[in-house]
C-alpha cells in the first residue's frame, strides 16, 4: 500500500522545484533502475515495485536495497508513473552534490547553452560518456539533468558524467586555459582543423544556436560541413560529430 | 467552424491505418507548415488556422493555398491538435507515391532496420539531408515516415529525402552492386577504413542493433570507436557519425 502522502511526494518529483527541495529524483522502468542500482553512483532512497520485478533482481547483489523496497500493486504504481504505460518499478534516488572541481587540461569538455529538449540532453550525456568526456557545463536555463525524460534517456551515463549548471560567460572568465570552440553554422570546416588534445566545445540552443556573447568569447568558430540541404543539425548530432572528430585526431 | 466529421477525420490521421487509407498526413505548427508549403514537394489538401496565422503568411507567395484555408477558433483547433499546447495551424498534406527508383552508385544510401523512436527517425532523415543522402530504405516495421512526431522533427527534409519501406534482405539481393556496411558494436573502427565513394550503411534498432540476417549479408562490419563507458550510441548519433566520416574521406 502506498499512502496518499507518498503518492503526492512522488508526483511532486516531476517538477524541478520539488526535486531541488527534496534533493532527489525519479527513475522509472526495469532497465534504468537496474543500471543506476548496479552503478551505485546515486544513493537509492526508495523503490516502489511490483512483485514481478522483485523476483527478477539478484538480492545478493542488491542487498543494500532490501530496506528501501516497497511492494505495490499495479493500480498503485500507475498512480505514480510518469509514463503512459506504467513500468514494473519506480525508484527515488538522491541527487549528487554539485562538483565544480573541473579539470579542463588534456580533456574535451562540453558546454551547453540553453538546451531545452530532454531527449537531446540525454543523448548528449550518453554520447559524451561514449567519448570519455568527464564534464558538461550547462547554462542555468538548460533543461534539468534530473528531469524524468533526461534520466530515462541517459541511463547509467548519468552517474559517469559530471553535469553542472552555472553562468557560462562568468565560468569561462576564470577557466579559460584551454581552447574554446564555438559550434556555429558559418565557421571553419571541422575536418580542416588541426589536432587538439584539449578543448571546451560550446553547443547552442536547438532553435537559436549559441548566443553572440559566447561566440565572442570563443577562440575558434567551427562548423560541420554541409553537403545537402537541411537547415540545421540537432544539438545532439552536432555534439557527437565534434566529439568523434576531435577524438579521431587526438 | 469545423464540422464533427472533419474533427474525426483529422483525429484519425494520428493513426497509420487512416493515413494509409486517406493517403495523407498532418503537419502542425507555423514552422513545419510554412516549410512544407514553401518547399512545395507535398500537395496541401487543407489548412485549419487561426486568423493570427493567416495574417503572418505571404498570400502572394502562397496563392496556391487560398482555396484550402479554413479559419478556425482556438477551441476548435485544440480539438484537432496533437500537441499539449495547440499551435496556430494544422495542415493536411497528400503523401507522395513510393519511389523505388533508387540509384546507389556513387552515393551513400541509408538502410534502417526496425527504428522505433519517431524522434530518432526524424533526426536521421534531417541528418541524411544535411549530408546529401537521397534515399533511406527502411524495414517494414520501422516507424512510419508520416507519424506526427516524425513530421514535426523532420521539417522540410521530409520532401528532400526519399524514404521507402520494404523487406531489406530481399531488396539487397537485387541491389547489391555497392559495398554494404553493417554498423555494429564490435567491428572495424570507422576511422581506420579506407575511402568510399558509395555505400549502403545499415543502422539497426535502438535496443537490439542489426539482425544477424542483415549482418550476414553485409560486406564490412564497422564500429564507432569508444573512448568512455556508455553501453551504446543512439541510432541517430551512429548514423550521423558514419555520414560525417564517409563524406570527410570521400
Amino acid at each position: 500500500m502506498i499512502s496518499k502522502s507518498i503518492i503526492k511526494y512522488i508526483q511532486s518529483l516531476q517538477h524541478k522545484k520539488f526535486r531541488d527541495e527534496f534533493n532527489c529524483f525519479l527513475a522509472e522502468g526495469p532497465k534504468v533502475v537496474k543500471e543506476l542500482l548496479s552503478d551505485n553512483k546515486f544513493e537509492c532512497l526508495s523503490i516502489y515495485a511490483l512483485e514481478i520485478w522483485i523476483k527478477t533482481i539478484d538480492r545478493t547483489v542488491f542487498s543494500h536495497i532490501e530496506q528501501v523496497i516497497n511492494v505495490v500493486e499495479e493500480h498503485e504504481l500507475s498512480k505514480i508513473s510518469q509514463q503512459s504505460t506504467s513500468n514494473n518499478v519506480i525508484a527515488v534516488f538522491k541527487k549528487r552534490e554539485d562538483n565544480f572541481d573541473i579539470v579542463v587540461k588534456n580533456k574535451f569538455t562540453i558546454m551547453l547553452e540553453n538546451i531545452q529538449d530532454p531527449g537531446n540532453m540525454g543523448t548528449i550525456i550518453r554520447t559524451a560518456d561514449w567519448f570519455g568526456v568527464k564534464n558538461i557545463i550547462c547554462s542555468e536555463n538548460t533543461v534539468d539533468l534530473y528531469n524524468n525524460k533526461v534520466v530515462q534517456s541517459t541511463m547509467a551515463s548519468l552517474g559517469r558524467v559530471n553535469v553542472v549548471y552555472t553562468n557560462l560567460a562568468n565560468w569561462l572568465k576564470s577557466n579559460h586555459d584551454v581552447k574554446v570552440i564555438a559550434t556555429v553554422l558559418n565557421g571553419k570546416p571541422l575536418n580542416s582543423i588541426s589536432t587538439f588534445n584539449e578543448a571546451i566545445i560550446m553547443i547552442g540552443n536547438e532553435a537559436n544556436g549559441l548566443s553572440q556573447e559566447l561566440i565572442n568569447i570563443s577562440d575558434e568558430k567551427i562548423s560541420i560541413p554541409r553537403v545537402g540541404m537541411a537547415e540545421s543539425l540537432n544539438a545532439g548530432i552536432a555534439t557527437s560529430i565534434f566529439l568523434y572528430e576531435l577524438n579521431r585526431k587526438r
